[in-house]
Order: C-alpha cells, then structure tokens, then sequence
C-alpha cells in the first residue's frame, strides 16, 4: 500500500506522511528534519516568525536532513483595532496577570503592515530554499504563487470546505489539505461559510468528488487506522499534528505533551479567547474564565498579542492552566515516543491492517 | 471483504450496512425491508410512535420481509415543564403559524407519564417481535435488557463519546452505535459531557479501544469510501441515515429529499429550536427565526410538541422553510436512487476500491 501516488512524487517523499506545521514552537529543527529522515514531510510552522528565525530554522533542518521538508506561513488578514474591545480584553487578561505575579501593564497593539512582514517571510523562504511551501488563513496571490514555483517550491493550500478547496485548485496550487473538525489548533476557514466544522468523514469525499489535485486529510489521525481511513475516503496522504506535537523531539511545553496524553477525546473545545480566531484546544482554566465574553474580544492577531505574554509566562511556571493547549480530538491515541517508533509503527502496521480487511 | 463478522452473525444479515431508524416518518414498511431484503438491516424509527402504530409497521414490514429488521425506541426523560420558557417558545411560534395560514392557537403541553408510554411501547415489541431493539437518548434498566434478551431480540444502544459507551457495554447490550459529529438528526448524547461532538476519525478508533462488543459507526456515511473507512478505523459496520432517507422507498417529505440532493456540506447546523433538544438539519427559516432565542427555549420533548402542527403544516404547504429538514454532514454524496441501487452500489465497490489500496 506504500506505492508512489502522485503526492508522494510531487512531495519526493516515501510516505504519504506530513508533520502538521504547528505554530507556537513545537516544528523544532529536530521534529521537522526527524520526519524528513523517516520518508515523511517535515514542515515548519513559520507563521508567527521573525524573517530571521526563519531563515535560522532552514538552515539548522538542512543540517540534519538531505530530504525534502517544507514551512508554512499565515496569510495576512486586514487589521482593525476595536479600542472597546482591547479594552475589554485588557481587563478581563488583568487578574490573570496578577494571579501568574506578572506586573500590570497594558499591552501595546501596534502592528506594523502585515502585508509587508508577510513579504519579508517569503523572500526569506524563496532565498534560503525549501521543497514545500504551504499556506492557512487565506489564499496567496497569484504573484506569490508563481515566484514559489520558479524556484521549483511545491504550493499547498489549507481547506475546510468544497467552495475553499476549489478556490485553492483553482489558484493553481499544488495539493490541498482539508482540515476537518477534528484538527487541534487553528481552523483554517478563511470564507464566510455558515458551517466548516465538518468531520473528516464527510469532508475528504466531498472534496475528492470535486478537487482533481492531491489531497491531504488533517484532523484527529494518530496512526495507521486514521492513515488508510483517509486514503480510502479519497485523500492522498495524511496531516498529523498532535501525534507530533508529542513526540521526544517536538518542543512544545512538556506540560502540555503530559496534557494531551492524559486527555480524553471529550475535552477539547473550540476556543477564540486565546488568538481572537477559533482553535480547538484541551479545555482549562484560561478558556474557562474568558467563555463568557469570548464573542467580544478582539479579533486576530490582536487578541493572540494581548495574550503572549501570559501564554510565555504560564510557560516559565509549568501552569498549563493559562497556557494554549492545542489539541485535536484524538488525544486518548497520543504516545509520547520517537518520530521514528511513530513512523515506523504507522508503516508497518497499515499493511497488516489492510491485509485484515481483504479476508 | 463481505465474510462474516461477529456483527453480521449477530444480527442475522449479509452486510453491516444498518438504515438508521429515523423517527418522524421515513422507516416504512417498504424501505425498512428493502433494505433487509437487500442483506442489510432495515430498522423502524419507533420513537415519536403511539404503540399501536408500531404494531402496525412491525406486522406491515413482516408481509414485506422474512429477514431480520429492527425498531429504536426513545429512552424517557423526566419532563419538567418551564412556564416562562413555554410563554416564550409560543410567543415565537405565533407569527410562524400566521404566515403559514394556521388559526392561533396555543398548543396544550400537558404529557401524559413518558415511562408508562415507554413500556407500552416496549410492550408491543415484545408481544410482536423483531430481531433486533435500538436505544436512543439514554440507558434502559437492566430488566429492560432482560426482557428484550429473554425474547432472543438483540440490543442496541447510542453512544457520542468513548464514556457513553462504557456505560453501555457495562449494562450488557449487544452492539453499539457510536455518532459522529457529521450524524444528522437528534444527537444520542446523554451524559453531561464538555464535548460530545467528535468526528468519526476520532471517534471510532478511540471507543474501539476500550470497548470489546461490535461498533457501528454512524455519521456521513453514504458510500463504500464510508464503509471502508468506518471499518478500518475499527467499527465492524455502519449505520447510515441520510442516504437511505433520500431513497425512493423512504417515507421522508419529497421537499425534504430534493433539499437534501441540492445541498451542499456546509449548510447543514445544529439546532434545538424543533425539539429542544440538538439535531442536525439543513439551515432554513424556521432556523434561522429561531436562532437568537435557541438557548431559551423549552427542553425536549416540550419543544418538540410545540412545534409539530407547524411542521406538519409546512409539510401539507410543500414549504420546506418551516419544515425540519434533518441531514447530516455529507449531502453532497445522497441519490435519488432505490435501497437497491444504493446498497448494490456499496457492496460492488468496495471490494474495487479495497484492491486499489492494495496495490
């Protein structure tokens, strides 16, 4: 079952396998070239980089890898300040402040042009060279697309829904990953649809019966179940962020690995309080003070601003309380072990699974 | 990939393709044959049924079918009436009726014992037979259990989280459905759980690996890639909705089939302003109508009678905005097309699309 499909050509990769690019810290040089060295894809969650940590990220993963990997980055939303809401937003982050010993002071929300940071972030990725370059919150322009393919960068896309699938294929990209209900961390609609909290189940074949370029299912798969589940529904390959986000060689907060494999598939929630942009992460006391007022807050990034320094600081103190516990909704299969005892049990045992169901 | 299963013994059939019992309407006699005369098991959706009307479909699908079908009932719940709630709901309902030229009227929400209408009903499937008896919105007694097994009838219950089925196997049932979030209609949930809408990717392998008697998985599910898929992540069959509603032997409102054909995977939402209860349905007026009061409105099944002359009324006027138009997550996958066209389809194909993978 581990034949070449036209992803793992195109990704020049041995299995259909590609490390969610999780923002926050967790893409370690060691995750991103770890999953490259075991025939997956490496990816590197670049959107809330500086240009120089970009650029300090690649050349530390080509130094552990020869392989392909890949980065992904945000696609810029329009800011606007809403004075009533950062306020509200500051005084409701107040007594969480207190209670973490931080001192009190208001957090300032000036953003230079995002569109400009954005640029800087590709011109960074287009220098130093990557095999993949891949995109949530919106669609890259056209220009953007065409400068990555002239220098031979495979385009893939973030989808929650058919409309935003087609947008992508129809944008020229590569492959598609459709990020279903079940996903940990942002979601990544970026049009006004009345419902894109879809279930993998339904998502995948949907979008297979309507989108002729690659697919990538992303969303609550942990092993070899999930993998031939999505390929059977019509996706090429899989995305996998929590199941990496635990591994040895993951830097995320140890206390949120702990987190995540002491959890329950019932625990997750849906979540704008910490960025200002729906993400589905383990429910704990910062998500529980702010549900109340979760529809006032500002919108992203600048909630995400007003909230970096008691994510940093609940960090430093090892509470997971007031920390962002992106989480999909498979946590009861998280295994903290090796990229390569992940791996290598995914391969191995998907043969023996299929091989169950031909009898 | 058709041999036997510990399910398909169980259950007396050829193929672990279940048509959901859908209450309100669809389960005829003929489609809940068809469906078993076609190696699959039909089952009548019991639920809203008076018991006389279910000895009528149990003998009725007898003269059609000599295999093995199968009825649901609704598991009571203690019915506590909330005036103001009730003043509201009435109050909303109002303009509804008028556009819809009906008299004014307020309904009467005086329930007669829920637990004795309960076991009447449980009566009549024990006087009259059936191979197999499904539970929705709770756990039966054990002397259910009891009474039911005496009678060689299988049990069957509902379950939207990894606990909900615990507590089913503890109770000593048969099999279990577990719901996904892309499930339409009702949701089963029945402990007071943070989340209790996981997508099946996640849902199944997480209850499979606690739980030792069969799953069916039910959600979204409308072809062989469903099938496949549900089976691989570790349920031994699937139970399908929406795609037998939109059959040609299903009793469902033709506005409500053709809605369903046209709809799209991002239009379907879950409300409780039918019932009170949460299901998921295609968006339409009456949802929208309803939607800033939804929290307000009264519990199941108060809500549920209060709305029922209107949606029957909406029925008789072919207007499928006031209607409750229950689909899940995969419109884009339903036919118009017989039980026979549809579950020939799936039997033929999945053993091409398994061999696929296999190569």
């Amino acid at each position: 079952m581990w034949n070449q499909t036209e992803l793992t050509q195109l990704l020049r990769i041995d299995y259909p396998i590609i490390q969610a690019p999780m923002a926050g810290g967790s893409t370690t040089p060691e995750l991103v070239a770890a999953v490259s060295n075991c025939g997956g894809l490496g990816m590197i969650g670049a959107g809330y980089m500086q240009p120089e940590q970009i650029r300090e990220h690649i050349r530390e993963t080509k130094k552990l890898t020869t392989r392909p990997f890949g980065i992904n980055l945000f696609i810029p939303e329009k800011i606007t300040v809403d004075e009533e809401k950062v306020a509200l937003a500051q005084k409701l982050l107040e007594p969480i402040k207190q209670e973490l010993g931080m001192e009190s002071s208001l957090t300032n929300v000036e953003f230079s042009n995002a569109k400009d940071h954005f640029n800087t972030q590709l011109d960074i990725i287009l220098q130093e060279g990557v095999s993949v370059c891949s995109f949530t919150f919106g669609l890259p322009t056209k220009e953007v697309v065409s400068r990555l393919k002239d220098k031979q960068i495979i385009v893939v896309g973030t989808a929650t829904t058919v409309e935003e699938a087609k947008k992508y294929e129809q944008l020229g990209v590569d492959a598609i990953v459709i990020q279903g209900v079940e996903a940990g961390g942002h979601r990544g609609t970026f049009t006004d649809v009345p419902n894109s909290l879809i279930g993998l189940m339904s998502l995948i074949p949907q979008v297979a019966d309507e989108i002729t370029i690659p697919l990538i299912a992303s969303g609550g798969i942990m092993d070899e179940r999930g993998v031939l589940a999505a390929r059977l529904l019509g996706a090429q390959g899989v995305q996998m962020g929590t199941a990496f986000l635990v591994t040895k060689e993951s830097g995320a907060h140890q206390e949120h690995k702990h987190a995540i494999t002491q959890s329950t598939e019932d625990t997750t929630v849906l979540t704008r309080s910490f960025s200002g942009k729906y993400a589905r992460g383990l429910h704990n006391h910062f998500i529980e003070t702010m549900k109340v007022h979760e529809e006032q807050l500002p919108d992203y990034p600048i909630q995400n601003t007003l909230t970096s320094s008691i994510r940093k600081e609940a960090g430093k103190q090892n509470n997971k309380e007031w920390m962002s516990l992106w989480c999909g909704q498979s946590p009861r299969l998280s295994r903290q072990q090796t990229v390569k005892e992940l791996m290598t049990n995914i391969i191995t045992r998907a043969d023996d699974l299929l091989k169950q169901m031909n009898v």
